[in-house]
């Protein structure tokens, strides 16, 4: 970064022969969170993760970051702080200093990120392959699991419930296995949506069928989502399926050079859309999922 | 650009040994504009236009943009289209296409535009020097003017009316004048705010006093000012140091290398703040201005 805040634009050095990654994503109060369980803190820290996440889906290291932070009259100054302390936590987690941005006025919270990064190859969403196998890197539904506990106004004092309301108040973007996907897998996206609705992206940009295999997804859930799924009376495979917001990475690669990070939870194959395959061989098409300009 | 919408961040060619320039730039309605007056083509285009002048500002040339929208309920399928239709003219006349972006449900209708440039080396707003001529490129107080008549009912048919409106309705960023301008000039910001806020800003960022004179200003002013400033009842001066959103360039440079598209309007002194300097010498501090944090 040559130029940071302070001057009409941020400029960053050349990044040599590698490409730049750049893209933004809104957190709007209301429609991306509710603050009634988020402190501004959180808001701050998720809003810089959830931008950096769609840059580490494409195998990509942060840079640099701006902030466009829009604010209702009521948020006062010490909210002000405690979201710029949350961010520059991200921040420094990350590695990538917030250099610009802008404040304004409105009637409702809404942060902008946008986040550009650099890669020697990004790591696109078409690239996957009939024969290959489908991973996924980090946890889903955890996030879900994690709000669903504060809606529902339970209590658990477990390590499980504290561990998925952490995973939604702090996702955390996977730069570091990001990077290391980028190196064998064919085709990646982040599940911010939730599987359901991720999925068949995946499938629709590579032109191909997406497989979730029951038996090797289940086995790929993490036990605090399957003892937390219990105290909600919820499935687990369920929320794992619907849950957004864990910003675990879904990728696509050939058999044989899965890295430790990623496990194995489904194929790929010829045709097209999504589906979650049953132990009894049924399959169940995957679509929908959260969509912030249709009312569900 | 080596990939645009459909992935999960825009992927840009490395640019040489070119500098990158990035900005962020927000519109929320009801604070940085008013449907009233405004088509939502209007409001697309200016939105990309606000957001490429802050590279203009830095003499470089905008590469490609991400926006986010942020849109209510009320905003309807041919509203949208209509945005975007006046998004893809400014991006046409700019010659930065739109590569990315997201689109959220919310409030209020606020569209936060990211723009990346390039230039060899960066016009920064700290480089002014005592000695210098102070520059103005572009017009300012048209704009503000344009908004005036269309609050005060003003129904004006004059070739200078539909000017001033049109100089506020379509604004255009002076990305060619500004390039030119990195080649003479030490230092560069963009009036968007108006020269009341951003001449100190100037000042403050270089360490100087900035001096507009009265006789050199006024001269400078387009006649279609002056004339819609006479129907309106106020001083032509007047509208020019306090009206924003025009996005002209105020410059500084050594007398001797000004380009022909720049005004002299003042000269750069030892010492701190902006002033207007009357033609009877005295001289009024010039300060405060458009701060969309507080409330006039």
């Amino acid at each position: 970064v040559k130029l940071g805040i302070g001057d009409d634009a941020a400029v960053l050095a050349p990044a040599g022969a590698d490409s730049l990654v750049w893209t933004s994503d809104a957190c709007v109060e209301g429609v991306h969170f509710d603050s009634k369980w988020l402190g501004s803190a959180d808001v701050g820290f998720r809003s810089l993760q959830a931008a950096a996440s769609d840059v580490a889906a494409m195998g990509a290291r942060p840079l640099a970051a701006l902030s466009n932070l829009i604010l209702p009259a009521s948020f006062g100054k010490a909210e002000l702080s405690a979201l710029a302390r949350g961010q520059a936590e991200a921040s420094r987690a990350l590695g990538c200093p917030v250099v610009g941005g802008n404040l304004s006025r409105g009637a409702e919270l809404s942060i902008t990120t946008t986040v550009l990064g650099t890669c020697r190859q990004p790591l696109v969403r078409s690239g996957a392959r009939p024969g290959d196998e489908l991973w996924l890197v980090g946890d889903v539904g955890l996030a879900a699991a994690g709000l669903e506990l504060l809606r529902a106004g339970i209590a658990s004092r477990s390590r499980a419930a504290a561990r998925c309301i952490r995973a939604w108040r702090r996702p955390v973007a996977l730069v570091r296995t990001g990077m290391t996907l980028a190196r064998y897998a064919r085709a990646a996206l982040d599940v911010s949506d939730g599987l359901r609705a991720d999925a068949p992206r995946l499938a629709d940009a590579s032109g191909v069928r997406v497989i979730i295999e029951e038996a090797a997804f289940t086995k790929a859930l993490d036990p605090a989502l399957t003892s937390v799924a219990r105290v909600l009376r919820v499935s687990p495979v369920e929320l794992a399926l619907t849950g957004g917001e864990d910003y675990a990475l879904l990728a696509a690669g050939p058999s044989g050079t899965r890295p430790r990070s990623a496990q194995r939870i489904g194929r790929i194959e010829r045709g097209r859309a999504a589906w979650f395959e049953r132990a009894d061989g049924q399959r169940l098409r995957l679509s929908g999922g959260f969509d912030h300009l249709s009312r569900e």
